[in-house]
């Protein structure tokens, strides 16, 4: 009980729901590193983006999926999960908390929707170091064993330094076997967006209903970025804040005096 | 006709959703100043985040709420109408895209968990200059008299102005009479989070469920914060960006050289 103690804590999340490959496949790759435990969502939650669940109860069900390791499933969204792990499941705060792998890429704009990063972001505002894994490979039957291998590098050197304690990171891995992968680098978020299009159609009764849709355009021209690492076969790990101000155009509007 | 193509082109929208009190004050305090369009969510979208409709189709239905402005609710996120908007409706890109006026606070750390930004901010990424407004009053009666006379003056101040494309603005305005709020000031997002704290019931079938409540503690103590202003009766306008990179986490990073 007490070398139980000393273990890290690892709490380990999704947006896919608790049934996803990707989320077993991140239990395996660190379950040897620390005291591992589950809280995810029911049902698939992409696209969440930062959302929490205000005007509904939420359920808290223990889990048997994941062989000796404690998990949970809930009825909320990313985000909901890491406040109720927190708030009702660990009795103390997670050394680290791991979110994904995400079934699909979660580079440059896509930080933004992403529910695998939203669950991130909570812990990171919480002030556990926190990581969201993304394998580039959309299909349920993706190979993750390449994506697992960086996990577990990735993992255990941060354990064994003193992290930030709001570290945020975006990693995203390409969908190659292991041994193409050609290293890790340290990005920043491609500046780029989805060009929409909406699939317009017709239902039985004759009224229209829309698809998103969409086609991903990068504008980034420059090589530090997440998407050029990405198309390079290199790992991408971008640092992410929950700072929003932009703060030279704070200055520019401070200068401007435009309300006064 | 040749008139109507030079008024600017305002998109107004919301997470309240097309029936609050506060889009109907949007509208009433920006319509002398261009051609407004509102395309709203069809029920309330608090607590959204950034989230975008993958898994279903989404409706959208012309209205007739606001005399003779044009407007339309949608069965999606605040992000989901901006998209629609731009994509299916508008038939050129918004001047400028105002969310709101949200009824409570959206300052601090907020910026991540609320509908109203997110919809902003998704216009801003589309290169529409962007402002989200929100009265620190969640009630359905709350008086917005001095919240619609401070977003006439910043709007028609700013389209005077030649805007950054990607301008992305936070206004907070204080819950107080029209004459006492004492200024615009611009500000920082505050460092502050939610204590989460959720309440445990049983439903009648003897099963736990739980409520998401909490409360708001800022950590900052800066004078330069939202929420410092706020607290001052003065308006407060964060401006936002959607590049997340933490810069100086990512210098440090490079520097330790921990994944080689």
């Amino acid at each position: 009980m007490a070398k139980e103690k000393i273990r890290p804590l690892i709490l380990i999340t999704n947006d896919d729901d608790i049934t996803a490959p990707g989320i077993k496949n991140l239990v395996e790759a660190v379950k040897d590193l620390g005291r591992v435990v589950v809280v995810a969502p029911d049902k698939p939650q992409s696209g969440m983006g930062h959302a929490i669940t205000i005007g509904s109860p939420l359920r808290l069900n223990k889990m048997n999926l994941f062989g000796d390791i404690e998990s949970y499933q809930t009825s909320g969204t990313p985000v909901d999960c890491v406040k109720l792990a927190v708030d009702k499941i660990l009795e103390r705060k997670p050394d680290i908390c791991l979110s994904g792998i995400n079934h699909g890429a979660n580079h440059s704009i896509n930080v933004i929707y992403s529910g695998t990063m939203s669950a991130a972001m909570e812990a990171s505002i919480e002030g556990i170091p926190s990581i969201g894994f993304s394998l580039l490979d959309y299909r349920y039957e993706a190979d993750f064993t390449g994506a697992r291998s960086v996990v577990h590098k990735m993992v255990s050197a941060l354990l064994k330094t003193k992290m930030e304690k709001h570290m945020l990171l975006n990693v995203n891995i390409p969908s190659v076997p292991a041994d193409e992968i050609k290293g890790i680098k340290i990005c920043k978020q491609a500046y780029a967006k989805y060009e929409e299009d909406f699939d317009e159609r017709l239902d039985p009764h004759g009224k229209k209903y829309y698809w998103l849709t969409g086609e991903f355009v990068s504008f980034d021209k420059g090589k530090d970025s997440d998407v050029y690492a990405l198309s390079h076969n290199y790992v991408s790990v971008v640092p992410v804040q929950f700072d929003l101000t932009n703060y030279k155009l704070k200055e520019k509007l401070e200068n401007k005096n435009l309300f006064k």
